[in-house]
């Protein structure tokens, strides 16, 4: 069934007021009188609703629904700024992936420039990938999608998170590759992690220094080098399969 | 270092012959007299090798490595055929990920009909792709691509494997996500297992019974709905994260 995200809290009867949901449900689907989709608020509990105006995009709560499919711990995934739109493939597949946000820095070594204008239309233009993906993967949340203009901001939030790990492939060239699966056993639910990755140049020994000195732990992820773009989704799922399905 | 796979076994010295390689080492990558690469012919070892002529397009073979990055089993993926380019982006980030081989086959559920010189086509610009893939990865081995063109070609490969996995969305959707796991333990280096997935529209049911009449095994992966593309990369990150990681 159609799944839809609204800005707010649930009331009972519920009126659409997001442009683009309306043009989704009225004219891509055209939703009737009686018709039912799944409308989540944001406190992520997903409820049953049914068209009771197609004229006035009003619908009725009909009952709460027990699916959920989020992650036991909050995932977050910084990428140094990759060049093109990897971006986007990054944002569509993590969320897919249980991401609960999505981020990225301008690295030492990214080639790509943007600020300003540029930024806010970037991070518009994922937000509303991650909008989507997460329909259709039935997620209870949207991914926050955040670019950070100065790196020394994000710095600043590395102390909020409960583990923070550096992908880091001179790690995984060392073979150090037990270390992720030894901390993720220490993991609670409820925790939030962090998992920094560099751009296509990597990570600088600066960077490590200053995300080692803010506790972050270096890790490995796997043996073999993957892009830029693929090892967010390595790690997305190494955390799923520990805590989601290795029980 | 650059790498490059060559055709057929190691010899002293190493004459290329392939055309797309002597390109990308002379042309691309400007090599010159005692400039050095990496050559990975078909037993899967890495040898640093030493330019003796550009001209010639002729190696000296300085030394084995010991690099290995290859997953202690071997692990196929199978596709239905999806929509437009997905095979593509499948295809690249499989190998990054570690697949020995990435079949696809027209399931009943494909929209998309290849056969005869498309599907030909098709398959050798994916092989391409995987070579590249395999190049940049610093794989030991290049991963088979293979389109078949029959269903009941595919089918009878089944009995090949140590353990063939069906990713099923009604068993994720079930709950079921210990499966895929608990098998895991089972297996042992050197295995041939196969993941199974369905094109957009999934595995028709007469896809599962003459997958399970052959013993494949119906696994969830994580409980969100991931699209045809996503969830092969899940199946390669999880085996890599049990097999190598989780010791």
């Amino acid at each position: 069934m159609q799944q839809y995200f609204v800005k707010g809290k649930a009331g009972n009867p519920v009126i659409i007021t997001d442009k683009d949901t309306i043009k989704h449900m009225f004219q891509v689907m055209r939703l009737v009188e009686d018709d039912e989709v799944v409308l989540v608020f944001e406190d992520g509990i997903k409820r049953l609703a049914r068209v009771i105006s197609s004229s006035n995009y009003q619908f009725d709560i009909v009952e709460e629904l027990a699916d959920h499919v989020e992650m036991p711990v909050q995932v977050t995934i910084a990428s140094g700024f990759p060049k093109g739109d990897k971006l986007d493939l990054v944002t569509q597949k993590a969320t897919e992936l249980g991401a609960h946000a999505i981020w990225a820095y301008p690295a030492d070594w990214s080639v790509v420039k943007w600020d300003g204008k540029k930024l806010a239309k970037k991070e518009e233009k994922l937000a509303k990938i991650a909008l989507g993906a997460a329909e259709q993967s039935k997620r209870n949340v949207v991914p926050e999608v955040k670019l950070f203009e100065k790196k020394s901001d994000f710095l600043k939030t590395l102390t909020d998170f409960d583990k923070v790990f550096i992908a880091y492939e001179e790690t995984a060239k060392a073979g150090e590759l037990a270390t992720l699966a030894r901390e993720l056993q220490t993991v609670k639910a409820g925790q939030k992690l962090l998992f920094i990755f560099g751009s296509e140049g990597g990570i600088s020994p600066k960077e490590i220094d200053a995300f080692e000195a803010a506790g972050s732990i270096k890790v490995g992820l796997g043996p073999r080098i993957m892009r830029t773009e693929t090892a967010p989704l390595y790690a997305l799922s190494a955390v799923s399969y520990a805590m989601e399905m290795n029980q």
